[in-house]
């Protein structure tokens, strides 16, 4: 039998987080990049993960995804591994992580290797992983994919900015934060960041800001989306991973690309992270409705009439 | 005969900066708060300053006010006195200021005066002057205006955080930058530090952001302007003054106090405070016509679109 294709492929962590806040902890929690991306997505279409976990994964953790119509093809589970683990901790501002510690366990070695299914997917996210492995993933698609968008990691610019500048050239779009593009590019002004991206046969320059909203660049337009004005941020842990996941669901829902569908696309994907911010782990997410979704969505159309 | 009452009063500093940015220096160039805000206020009505120079400040200076239709009444002219000095520094980051050094001289003992004619005004802005004097210029007024904001200062919230919060429960609107605003409040959330705005008897709070714009808040409703785009930030000096002084201006022209209002008058104060950045002193807004700001205005309505 055939398996079918996702809508969306997406690479990256799965791991198991223990996360402090002002507002409580939690430990064992699902957590990764994958995972946030592909829940996230799911509000739109339905995706695949490309992960690795150990033995040790709970099962539980699996059924949450499975049951949100994930595909778990591409989750390869190490015999006698141990999860990726990340132990975090917020303080005053809560748009900082503190990292306390990091065990990388099976993710060490992590060689990303798409199941047959996966190859003809047409949209693609490359998340946290290595950029050789980024690219690696790529060339194992079997045609160009409509929507290739890939995230980065300030570890990896410091480490290896040819390599990440390979991505940014090569992906469709390399998501960014404010703080990755201006040391990426070395300048502070993130107007000129997007100019530099948009000159690397990039159509689309995207950088998020946080709790400032995310921009968006053409070589003839500008998109700023506004930040949700939320009060009560109880866990910001990926935050990043849901605005890409959901960004990608959406464009594989209607799987049309143009300006128009990344202004909406970007408002949905802000939404969506902005629900996962009041929540520990996935809790929000899990309870989140589309009646919600759209309500919040017609609230950002509000936030920015004049 | 009777003098006649200047649509808006603005209460501030006037200065000679020198001023150098990675595009470029300035000497003894027109500055202080009073200055750029009643210059931003002069696209939109007729502003009166209160203000104090030394008799070294330079006739030129005070004709490039006159010109544009500001009454100078309220400045005082001090004998023998020198004028407020600032000489700061922009580096990599232009939008933190280095201050290398600050003469205050006559505005050490400043006690703004309000001419009579200037005692009926509709608008007043309290700009960047101790809060005790704010308070008593505030008194000096015959009635309570229909409109009076403040602007406060990272010095003062420091020394003298009751009397600040004494004017921000006095004036209407209480303009902070979103570090003041921190600071201010102890928190490092914005939504909640202008829910304490709000509950210091202020039916609107407006935090600036700086690059990232500026927000503003009712019990009710949330409003999020973008900052502009700006490639090239020549010299941002005064900036936040254009902002006040925009907004104040445009309240003046219009006399109508609304939320509506409130939003358009923020984007407009936005587009000022971006020509400004584009030269140094004063030089843009010197040649910025009212074509170049409406072309603007229509430019942020499509920034936000989607």
């Amino acid at each position: 039998m055939l398996m079918a294709t996702p809508d969306l492929v997406i690479i990256g962590s799965m791991g198991l987080d223990d996360v402090k806040t002002p507002f409580g902890e939690v430990k064992n929690a699902l957590g990764g990049s994958a995972s946030y991306a592909s829940y996230a997505a799911s509000f739109f279409s339905k995706p695949g993960i490309v992960s690795v976990i150990g033995d040790d994964f709970p099962q539980g953790h699996l059924e949450l995804l499975q049951k949100r119509g994930i595909n778990l093809d591409g989750i390869e589970k190490k015999a006698n591994g141990k999860t990726f683990r990340w132990n975090g901790l917020y303080e005053y501002d809560v748009n900082v992580a503190h990292t306390l510690k990091t065990e990388l366990n099976v993710l060490a070695d992590f060689k990303p290797k798409l199941p047959e299914n996966y190859r003809d997917s047409e949209f693609l996210f490359l998340g946290n992983v290595p950029p050789e492995e980024q690219l690696d993933v790529l060339s194992q698609m079997r045609a160009r994919p409509k929507l290739t968008v890939s995230d980065t990691m300030d570890f990896y610019i410091k480490s290896k900015k040819e390599k990440v500048l390979e991505v940014v050239k090569k992906a469709d779009i390399a998501l960014m934060n404010d703080s990755e593009a201006r040391m990426l590019f070395n300048t502070h002004n993130l107007i000129k960041a997007a100019r530099e991206i948009l000159k690397l046969d990039s159509e689309y320059a995207i950088i998020k800001k946080g709790e400032h909203g995310a921009l968006l660049f053409t070589d003839h337009s500008h998109f700023s989306a506004p930040g949700y004005p939320l009060e009560d941020v109880v866990d910001p842990t990926g935050c990043g991973d849901c605005f890409a996941g959901a960004l990608m669901g959406y464009f594989a829902s209607h799987k049309e690309i143009s300006e128009a569908r990344f202004r909406k696309g970007i408002i949905y994907a802000s939404v969506i992270a902005s629900f996962n911010a009041e929540g520990f782990s996935l809790s929000r997410l899990q309870r989140l409705t589309n009646d919600e979704i759209e309500k919040r969505y017609g609230e950002m159309k509000k936030i920015v009439e004049f």
